[in-house]
């Protein structure tokens, strides 16, 4: 790459974040960093976006960096078409969400806003990398993880991009890093329950509460790396299509089973 | 199936919309109904779920068929998790969504709230379907639709399930339907830009504009299906590892390359 890479910046926190303050603080070392990134806190916004009323974007300046920021009303998603389409001066080289104030490992990248974020950069045609830390805490220590970001960054960058482009979510362990594993994404869900209130004038509300359940037991998971101390590296795509069920809708002959229905039922 | 299958229903265009009711009236011969719906559109809401406020679900009847309903504060996936956990008297055979007023098809299922309340169905082990009338509008004429509602709903609920589950992305044609099509997601993105005006008080503001843009050519897609006149069923998942590219960076050895980067950069 003959000139500075330019890096978009956003994330599901907030753009006054630490996590997304120590993603900038990185990149800022590897090229030039365009930050739009939410105003408020948009954990659990998954791949919305705003349709149905307008955005604000607006430019800041939260810390004393170099990058450049701007701060939107929307969610991750919008952030990323708002950048491409009217912000950057050009393309971007990679952008990178997060980093995540707790983990996204495994099912969690389908609520996730970070990492929706990383997946409609891959729809742009631009390599992506969501970044999230297993620990919570606003005052989370993401100090450790600075190294595997950069690590991480620097590859896509200086690496020829498989066709097809490249979008990747990591999970980084809190402490005690052993070193990294590509993985595939565990087979895990949430078992919901909701807590169920009432209200001062006696209207029933609930309040979204679950357990994580991991089914997946191999040692090829993201699940079993972050257990086992190691950073996992999930390629992801955008492309749903069930093909396994694909071939077997087709080898049952689906449609034609249609006429012999028509006539049992 | 010895007992009347039990049947959600959910939709991203709030519980009032007319694709939700022509879907309501075909369910409502096939089995015990439980419809848990967004109060309000949601157009746009992709896996969006509800975790740093509450949830009102409460019980409505908007029309006359034999259906039990609830009305929700929340996103589809919120109404799909709340209707598990503590509204239906168990797991429902079939978790149907729709009908969605205007194209699901391809790229759209990830911002769609229709499909993403599919994919939760999916997620919990519910076979489950999506379906969307290529019409936007509000008094769209659903009846073409809804024998092939109803074929493919009766063909789910009377043959065996794939192992692993089946969830469906099903769009349909607004008129002149000539039959039925297996497909996989074409690949196509929206070509964004955005509409640049100024408030009242000359603060700049944006509204999302885009132009869809197909890049897929192939016959086997479900844009092609539409194209041609035909439903378009598309089976989808919710593991969104890249295989093919998890085994390239297998193959780079992307983890020892580190150590030469270390060097290099």
């Amino acid at each position: 790459m003959k000139n500075k890479p330019i890096i978009l910046v956003t994330n599901d926190d907030g753009i006054i974040a630490p996590g997304i303050r120590a993603l900038v603080n990185v990149m800022n070392s590897l090229g030039e960093v365009y930050v739009v990134a939410p105003n408020k806190p948009q954990s659990g916004i998954g791949h919305a976006i705003t349709m149905d009323t307008i955005l604000y974007c607006d430019s800041v300046q939260i810390d004393n960096g170099s990058q450049k920021e701007w701060e939107c009303s929307g969610t991750p998603v919008d952030c990323v078409k708002l950048a491409i389409s009217n912000i950057l001066p050009r393309k971007p080289d990679i952008c990178v969400s997060g980093i995540n104030h707790g983990s996204n490992s495994s099912i969690n990248i389908m609520y996730s806003g970070t990492i929706s974020a990383v997946i409609e950069a891959g729809i742009e045609g631009i390599p992506s990398v969501g970044f999230s830390l297993l620990d919570f805490d606003w005052n989370a220590d993401f100090e450790p993880a600075k190294k595997y970001v950069c690590k991480i960054v620097k590859k896509i960058l200086y690496n020829p991009i498989p066709k097809g482009g490249i979008s990747l979510n990591v999970n980084i362990p809190k402490k005690k890093i052993k070193g990294m594993k590509i993985c595939r994404q565990a087979e895990s869900k949430w078992k919901e329950s909701f807590d169920k209130r009432y209200n001062p004038k006696g209207r029933t509300y609930y309040w979204l509460i679950g357990d994580f359940i991991n089914f997946d037991k191999k040692s090829d998971t993201d699940e079993w790396a972050l257990k086992n101390g190691y950073v996992s590296i999930v390629p992801i795509k955008f492309d749903l299509t069930d093909y396994p069920i694909l071939n077997i809708l087709r080898s049952w002959n689906f449609i034609l089973l249609f006429i012999f229905l028509d006539i049992l039922l």
